[in-house]
């Protein structure tokens, strides 16, 4: 499989410098803003009035929707800026945090997904299984362990999320131990990444927040969000290199963003663990 | 005085990894979901919509309100929120930052800590004064010097903690210098902890959103509290010595999480300074 | 020029250490914080219930107003805010974070700044052009590249700022990689900061959080929005110097506030760039 595309597409972020509009939650949000500026994209945040909200999606290149503290103020702006980001044909991103654990995420994931031209849903198998109406039981905002995928399960798994891609005609990307993404047609595996990345909060948020960056920087879709993804892996095994013996999530959270600020799409290339599936 | 539970109780938290429920402030809510995770708990944040905050409850393990940027919405939550985890018979946390520096924040707490079954108040000397109805005059979010317990005055204010426990049936936890516990029984002298603490934001907010996992890990609620606040100190005297010439509050704060990550039960027990006090 | 305010506020401050009362976007919020804590302030958030909020101006000794994340309950919260220290004569800042990005943070900036006593208005140079009602295209948060202060437009981008702060009878502060600071008489340009600055969020509205607690410790505003504008340059500068070949924009933030956590008055006045204009 050729996977050159992973060094244009990070090289072309950086060059571009793509203004992402984030309608995120409160707990990750400073993260987010931080790894959009370390991979060369730039954020800005508004979901409060529908005035505002709208003349700042206009001005973005991207969109990145997540559901982590949703109320109705911020589902209204998410709404608003989708329409927004529809019309003038920008890539939007939507992170179902927490579907399955509570009936309005659920609901709310599934109602934005079927209203606008989403271009990525990324997710946790037990999220993204929630959406999709299959059995999950999501526990609080991580997947369930019994939701994970295995090397003994990957077949099964990798169908679901191809034919839920087909169905929703979404890109579909799972993040976990392994990540599995899939635009109904390609499926690719990835065994980037590391355990660390579940110990500190917000490392799907912000490879959500990055991803529509990429997006608009990359003509194909779906090598855009294989390319986020294994870029956050890839930032990930660099972290989990630098950790001393004093070293935390404190720690951690710092260097991942230090690894995503100093990833280049030379290191990338070199890095990625990628498997194209036959599903 | 035998303290192995302290050993007991902070092993259990990372066996148990308890779901916890924040309806918290949006200042330090990103520390506090990294300081339950350091712990081996797991963050969940929820305050918005009543049906959100009512799933949410549900599958969780306990509950920390905390009052450190209240409005009427997320005040609807804690309501909420609190209303179920009663029912489910989940421990309960408050913590009322900044009593006594609104007569909004003085009675708010004083609301929620008659009408909800709170297991554990935690604040700092003035806030715990304003919502026992002693004089007190808070100095924004941190405790007027007045109110600091120091070893002249520990006799008396450790009688005031045990006798507010007394009266309001709830374990109370006054964090300083000193720290005291007392659950109107037992009462207890904490020496751990260091003066950088006060010099980032949320230390007390991130033991207020630790200690219902402590709680929920451990069936005796007096010991799980102090555990906790025992916890907090560790980490804040091991992220002091680890602070070089050119470190400040930016690397104590990193710090502070990595050192409760790394916290065991081991030496947790090695190195915490609890004096039983006769009151 | 004698610059030797520079010590004598930065010192005051440590002293003195103001209560900062800040209502800011949820973004930076606890860079915020903990940047007032570094510098020897203290922080206070309120922006919620107009009762709490007045209250909390009460106590305070200074006011930061930020729309970065703007809507209806905040800007009612910082007219609250606003009118009652004025009341007491509080100094009051305003960051007008996205004005040109949005109509709606264009008028919100333009009315507080009309409304209120504002002792300081700062932003960069496309958002302050924006609320002059100069032409500007703001690029999101970030300055538009063609509104950069640099050596050849440097006349002329002063008088500008000299001219609007005689017009709005307020201290106008300019922040990028030269800043201006004018109070209609005197304008200086600061050559301090690391262009590293603008990879994080927040610089600038750590800035503008530590600058009403400059304000209230001394006596001349002039001054002390200069000392507050160099103190976060000369930090930015020890920051950069500190990076390794593994560091990014993680470490640069964590080392930002502990440089701002070590700087005397002495360091300050040592590190310090200021170059008196006549326009």
């Amino acid at each position: 499989m050729n996977t050159s595309y992973l060094k244009t597409c990070m090289d072309s972020v950086r060059e571009q410098e793509p203004l992402v509009h984030c309608v995120t939650n409160y707990v990750t949000v400073n993260d987010c803003a931080n790894a959009l500026l370390a991979v060369g994209g730039s954020p800005i945040m508004s979901s409060g009035e529908a005035s505002d909200v709208r003349d700042i999606a206009s001005i973005c290149d991207g969109l990145d929707l997540n559901i982590g503290t949703l109320d109705e103020v911020s589902v209204g702006a998410m709404r608003v800026a989708a329409t927004r980001a529809g019309e003038l044909g920008h890539p939007i991103l939507l992170d179902p945090v927490g579907a399955g654990a509570s009936a309005m995420r659920t609901s709310t994931a599934s109602v934005l997904l079927d209203s606008f031209p989403v271009s990525v849903i990324r997710g946790n198998m037990s999220e993204i299984q929630a959406v999709a109406g299959a059995s999950s039981t999501t526990h609080g905002v991580d997947a369930n362990p019994d939701d994970a995928v295995t090397r003994d399960n990957l077949a099964d798994k990798a169908a679901f999320v191809r034919s839920f891609s087909t169905t929703c005609g979404t890109i579909v990307a799972v993040t976990g131990a392994i990540d599995l993404v899939s635009d109904g047609t390609r499926t690719v595996a990835i065994a980037n990444g590391d355990a660390t990345m579940s110990r500190i909060t917000g490392s799907g948020c912000m490879l959500s927040a990055i991803t529509p960056a990429f997006l608009a920087a990359h003509d194909d879709a779906f090598e855009a969000a294989v390319t986020a993804v294994c870029a956050m892996g890839v930032a990930g095994e660099v972290a989990a290199g630098r950790m001393g013996p004093l070293d935390g999530n404190g720690s951690f959270r710092t260097y991942l963003l230090d690894a995503l600020y100093n990833l280049t799409g030379d290191s990338l290339l070199a890095g990625a663990h990628i498997d194209e599936l036959e599903v």
